[in-house]
């Protein structure tokens, strides 16, 4: 009996130091032995931005299924998918109009993304400002034959930006449909950061179905401030807005998906994954090559340090997160139709920055046990797991009763670069990636030998 | 009795929610209306690198002074101290001669601070590479003659990165003392980061007293890797190294102190402080610029917010913390002097980045009171409230028994910068750095409400 009381203190004990010494095992690795940082640096700077569609989008795909195939996964192959492919077109022009002096300025702009373009004849109209969606509605024809100057702006005071982000996000998303019911003639958007600097943010829109089409441009955020202020003092400012995107239909493109086969259960999936797709305008570093390349190096890390997992891992490279979500819808079909059963997603899209928690969705008993394994994470300074969440590529899988987590990096400076130029390979530090992906393969080798 | 039971119940309720209420105001207020970022961008851009003793620490001196008497503080006084004067002169050179095909290399180089010169004609010697000063010793007199490199490495697997520093910088701080008394001519000390690359680090090293001064200097990791392979690939490489560097004797200088008086316990202090000297290389934005321009903020918005303290607060701007720490020990030395009371004390000195929680040095019950105040701070992100450690300003404070805090930021990226000329206003983030004042002007305005 006693060695059977000493067996069951045992047990729990022992298991609790293996996990400790297999974690740091893990964290170790990749802060010696990281490829993430280099791969990241030949996804933006010898591929560059990927826009679905693109020719580059083509080589981030072939590019991953080699490096895949390269680090000993035991099959990798592409999911087709079709995509839109949106085209940005020559340079768009945001021009205010004095109507006494008939000076003009020029606004840092960008098109938003899956938007119509004016064409070469461009919109010349007055410009009307408004802070939200509801201004628009109680405005009303008001608007008709007028450009609607969207202000709202991220609330500084929220701790998580991408809460901000989440309640002015709308505007971009679907002001353009709101304002064009009304009969405006187009629409401009303050860019989605809390930071006032004079770098424009795309990011898509979403026309709603049977409204009137209207285009729309992002300006920096100092601009919107001046804009805002020059509006105030004359009337009837007119703007000129030239914009030459358009959608040219679907073509096909595909996820990358690359797996290590379980040695229990092999039926049985974990996945983890980013988006391979990001804006044409920077290289696409922190949204979403960052994500990329540490889940990549999940599976190496537990390759290398011979810790091929129970179930089987399926990295994946989502396609087409940034305007259309595709990718992510493809992969949830298809694991329906065959009818896998997949225990848990976990996606990286929130930037590669130090990581210091993960949100999830789940049962309550699943959420929980997540939580108890907080201990085994603080050595690494990751020390939040309440927050309810998931990454958009992942969400489809959610009515297939999968447990989804998204990986949280502090996210402070996140909205300094998304969807702009200025996310470029020398604004992710190699440090905090190399955290970032020891803490993904961490939690993944936690949920593979624990279950959920 | 039921009216007093219920106020016994409600009064700490209320105390909690009134606290939360109150450290809401304070984030609100920094990341709204915060200066230190201009503050900041003046001290760096107009005002520049701030060596004790130099013309810039005089202006940074006047410039702090100026700034809290304008935003409305008690008092503000300088307390006078004297300062060793560290001159570089002109450029270092530190050259690999290659013996076979006189071929040669210049290494990126730089003094460290507070070591002699080599003088214009230089030191040319065999150079043997070492890791630690214990193989120094284990060498002994076969350095004689020779430069000695110093390759140790700060270990990557450490995630706080300032105790992977405080293991390797025992290198720069005593190897010249070390190999000098070997009969070593000069020395060469890897850069303290854990980044690969062709920024040279400087700062002090502490001559032993009755041992040969030599002349140091510090090259970048790159090179140093680079040096490393040529060292074994070539017997008896030489380098020739110059600097010009020399200590120019005492001048005086000053602690900067803005007072804001308590209003029921002015003769008990709390300080909050950084440090207003730098390097002479880059901007001293996070080393401690941004430590100086947050300590302000805290007396600022205590002020504006109608927060006024119990006790009296100190916000010092401590001189000369880089090579020689005078300022800190004139202010310990004055307080004792006076027999002043001092409850506590709070510096700012590990960068500018995302707070994550206060290390600290006190009672055992001190610390476990600040530790039952983590809720408080978790929804700012800030977590961390059990390492042992205090700043090297306040750390003479010690023996008049007051609680010392640092403020713990994210460690990952400070040596990408630290005493180099990439520590510039432009590395440093504005809403980081206004959460930073935050989490200082919350911790001290608990303290003061709550004692310790």
């Amino acid at each position: 009996m006693r060695t059977l009381l000493l067996a069951l203190f045992l047990v729990p004990l022992t298991l609790t130091a293996q996990h400790e010494a297999t974690i740091k095992q893990i964290y170790d690795y990749q802060l010696t032995q990281s490829e993430a940082y280099e791969n990241l640096r030949y996804l933006c700077k010898q591929i560059g931005p990927r826009l679905s569609g693109s020719p580059q989008a083509a080589a981030a795909v072939e590019y991953t299924r080699q490096l895949m195939a390269s680090y000993g996964f035991d099959t990798v192959y592409l999911q087709p998918v079709m995509v839109p492919k949106w085209v940005r077109g020559q340079q768009e022009i945001a021009r205010v109009i004095n109507s006494q002096t008939h000076g003009t300025w020029e606004l840092s702009t960008t098109a938003l993304g899956n938007s119509i373009g004016t064409g070469p004849d461009g919109v010349l109209a007055e410009v009307v400002e408004v802070s939200s969606i509801e201004e628009v509605n109680r405005l009303g024809k008001k608007l008709e034959g007028k450009i609607v100057f969207y202000n709202g702006k991220m609330d500084p005071t929220k701790i998580n930006t991408f809460s901000a982000y989440g309640s002015a996000v709308v505007q971009r998303a679907y002001g353009a449909s709101e304002a064009g019911k009304f009969g405006a003639k187009a629409v401009i958007v303050r860019s989605m950061t809390n930071r006032i600097d004079d770098i424009p943010h795309t990011g898509s829109l979403v026309y709603k179905p049977l409204m009137p089409r209207i285009p729309a441009v992002a300006i920096s955020t100092q601009d919107a401030d001046a804009l805002s202020k020059q509006i105030a003092a004359q009337k009837e400012l007119k703007i000129y807005m030239e914009t030459h995107c358009k959608m040219e239909g679907e073509v096909l493109s595909y996820n990358v998906i690359g797996e290590i086969t379980g040695t229990e259960t092999p039926d049985e999936y974990l996945v983890v994954g980013g988006h391979l797709d990001s804006w044409d305008l920077g290289e696409g570093a922190h949204d979403d090559g960052g994500g990329c390349m540490m889940s990549i190096e999940v599976g190496r890390t537990l390759l290398n340090l011979g810790l091929r997992p129970k179930r089987t891992l399926r990295v994946v490279m989502f396609m087409n997160e940034e305007n259309g979500l595709r990718g992510g819808e493809k992969y949830a079909e298809m694991a329906k139709a065959k009818g896998e059963k997949h225990l848990a997603a976990l996606e990286s899209d929130s930037g590669s920055f130090g990581p210091m928690g993960f949100s999830s969705m789940g049962t309550d008993k699943q959420r929980k046990k997540i939580q108890s394994w907080a201990p085994y994470f603080r050595p690494y300074h990751v020390w939040s797991f309440e927050n309810i969440g998931s990454g958009a590529d992942i969400s489809p899988l959610e009515d297939q009763v999968v447990f989804l987590m998204e990986m949280e990096p502090n996210p402070q400076k996140y909205f300094n670069y998304h969807h702009t130029a200025a996310d470029v390979f020398e604004v992710v530090d190699k440090r905090e990636l190399e955290l970032g992906a020891a803490t993904m393969a961490a939690m993944i080798y936690l949920i593979d030998q624990e279950g959920l």
